[in-house]
């Protein structure tokens, strides 16, 4: 399947790296389509990586590297020498500025940190105090703020003075502070249209704003801009002193993130986001941590099996049925993982919720465990010509069935509760249940009729 | 787990209904956390829940169906009567507005669109002939435009005149159209602020503005969001006529939206989005839709068993290595396609980079193939305490990791240029895939070499 367009936009880069045009790069990075450049800088070679921000000044570098997934941001970043990475790094907006140097090993973060200007610095240092997820981690420190004292007229004095900073900003509230930095109101700019100059801000602007906490989650400040219809919230300690602003945009964001982050982890990738770009150690051991884990679950799983081993040998039509059995109730059970995942995702269940939960996947259970058990029966006895088979693994199935919908649909409950990822554990405590008693069920239910099987 | 403040919170809102007190439920909804709220009005019954809607204003019951999942609003919105369907669907956002009554059974849509103002009608019906992911499913027609003739003293005195409308809008910008509704620019609010009343919006606004094609698919439209820091971005038809404004936060939750739904549809649930209140046959019948397909395969994939039977029954040992061969190589497999699926979302590959990802992910298959194999062997060899039991059981596992991993990097490539769903179909093509080879490793590698298993 060759995509000729991008082979060609790739050709194009290189050979605009190569002749060292830098002037061919700019040409290249404004007229191709977003995901056409993404794609282009993701296939060259490390170097060339290195030598494309090079060519690019501080500020187009800074779009750039904001353009791409934090993980290649930072490795992109990290081969710089330390001042060229200060300087790349000043440019980015506050929030996605500490998250890429979060990324990067400590040495290197603290390097660049310190070569950056004080003010910068800090602000990056305060940012990454918090955790990546809450509202000090999400917000951006470029905002405006005036004394509740100073008048309209000195606000839009102030914003024609800077219009060339604030350019920069996404500016669509002023927020108003009292002595020691405490916020007291909010002025939207559709309000400085309609005030006279002379107006104290402590007149204009709206009271008692509404205000996150800084140490919010992401699940509250989801809620809050589910709720309000806002561009950003401004965000303030514990005494009430604003410290920055979280934008709605960049909680969506992170919400996106963290639903892809649960979904790698259900898949298997859990030490961290991976990217084929990275080196193939790093990749090799990060899915084999998981699968290690996995294995020895498989191993204590099948070890039902090895307990039986007189049964299977007595029937051995029985080992065809027995990784039908693990994988469909395996199915049946994700199922039912995921929807209790999405329910709690909306917010429409709770640990609280057990029971219920139980009681709504158990009649799924039943009903499904009953028509797939009936399908592979009838298989086993027209396989074999033997009806006690059928039976056999048509009740094994079924029964099978309706206990993997019910720890399906409860285990990321209980694992909620006990504080930890459902996203994590779900699978593979799911699959190792399902897998043992599958086997239990084939093999001692074959056990009681086995001379009903055997003649 | 007991959670009394959910619990109680849900015999609140019960309460109040019971005793229709409405005051009783207006400020039980405004003092509950939102998702406390939700929760709740997912426990009451269907017919409290119609009782519930009645109790509150057209507008405070429009906020209220608009924060809840749309499956959710749509059959809540179903059971009303026509026109009070309409009455509240008509105080929500257009968008919102279209997508509900799109999830409504066609004759029940038709009837409340024909109980609508016709504008509104017009609007939602020409939103609903969009598809739900294109600019024209996620736009808004609640924007300002204004005659490119008309002056700032024009759209102020609008501004001031329509205040109370407007304030409804999420007002960021203005639109500049010429003759024919065409858009010519667009004026920032601050714009506004800076401009002389008798200027024409022709000389103040910012021409060719930034905008997308109303048939702009989701990811161009998150493309641009990700280059471009706006709040909207207007939309505009084949003849260049203004139609809508797409909002970056509307953008970004349909992102969320959609990579939920291919999370849903890789754990089997691929009959539409489910909700465990909905009804027990619905359920169980799209559950059932997806897991006969799979069974149908499993069964395919375990008649290589039924081959190989003599083999087995000579090496019974051979059965407990079946299933754990089978879920590992399945576990292996999903690493390399969640990757895929990942970077395929980033923009990082496309079909044409089919060779590449199977040169990166052969490299570790080759290295957790050789790892997990040589697990896998010595406790097959330590166990029966025959080597080649163990060299059987290590060969199979390692080849067939290499091949899963293959497979699952390269399948959802292959699917996506098929122009199929990567999300819906890798998982049961890998598994069916990856357990016939497993199987039919570990069975014709014992049968070559089964005087040594045996002896």
């Amino acid at each position: 399947m060759p995509d000729k367009s991008s082979r060609q936009s790739i050709d194009d880069l290189q050979s605009a790296l190569a002749s060292s045009d830098s002037q061919a790069i700019v040409d290249f990075l404004d007229s191709a389509e977003p995901a056409e450049a993404v794609h282009a800088i993701s296939h060259l070679s490390e170097a060339d990586q290195s030598r494309l921000l090079k060519s690019l000044s501080w500020e187009e570098a800074a779009d750039l590297v904001d353009d791409l997934p934090e993980e290649q941001a930072a490795r992109m970043i990290e081969r710089l020498t330390v001042d060229e990475a200060a300087a790349i790094v000043s440019e980015m907006p506050s929030n996605e500025r500490a998250d890429v140097i979060a990324r990067l090993p400590e040495l290197e973060a603290s390097a660049i940190l310190d070569a950056m200007p004080l003010a910068y610095s800090r602000a990056a240092r305060r940012l990454m105090s918090y955790p990546a997820d809450s509202a000090g981690g999400l917000m951006i420190t470029e905002y405006l703020s005036y004394h509740e004292h100073q008048t309209i007229g000195d606000v839009l004095d102030d914003l024609r003075i800077h219009a060339d900073r604030y350019r920069r900003y996404d500016v669509q509230y002023a927020y108003v502070v009292a002595d020691g930095g405490k916020l007291v109101g909010v002025l939207r700019l559709r309000d400085l249209l309609l005030s006279a100059p002379d107006d104290r801000l402590s007149a204009a602007m709206i009271r008692e704003p509404l205000s996150v906490c800084d140490t919010a989650q992401l699940e509250v400040l989801e809620r809050f801009f589910g709720r309000h219809t806002l561009f950003g919230v401004p965000a303030v300690d514990d005494d009430g002193r604003l410290v920055g602003v979280v934008r709605s945009t960049d909680v969506e964001q992170a919400a996106a993130e963290r639903s892809s982050r649960s979904f790698l982890k259900i898949m298997g990738i859990v030490g961290g986001d991976e990217l084929r770009s990275m080196p193939l150690r790093i990749r090799s051991m990060r899915r084999l941590s998981w699968l290690s884990v996995n294995i020895l679950l498989n191993i204590v799983a099948a070890s039902v099996i090895a307990f039986h081993q007189d049964t299977l040998a007595a029937v051995i039509a029985l080992a065809v049925f027995l990784p039908i059995i693990s994988d469909m109730s395996g199915c049946s059970g994700n199922q039912a993982v995921a929807v209790t995942m999405r329910e709690l995702a909306l917010g429409f269940i709770n640990p609280s919720d057990l029971w219920r939960v139980l009681g709504k996947e158990a009649a799924v259970g039943v009903i499904n465990g009953l028509a797939l058990g009936v399908l592979l029966g009838l298989v086993g006895w027209l396989w074999q010509g033997n009806v006690m088979l059928g039976v056999v693994v048509a009740a094994a199935l079924a029964i099978n069935t309706l206990v993997a919908v019910c720890f399906g649909g409860s285990i990321p409950l209980v694992l909620r509760a006990l504080g930890q990822d459902p996203a994590l554990a779900s699978g593979p405590i799911l699959t190792t249940i399902t897998d043992m008693s599958g086997f239990f069920l084939v093999l001692t239910l074959a056990g009681a009729v086995l001379p009903y099987l055997t003649s």
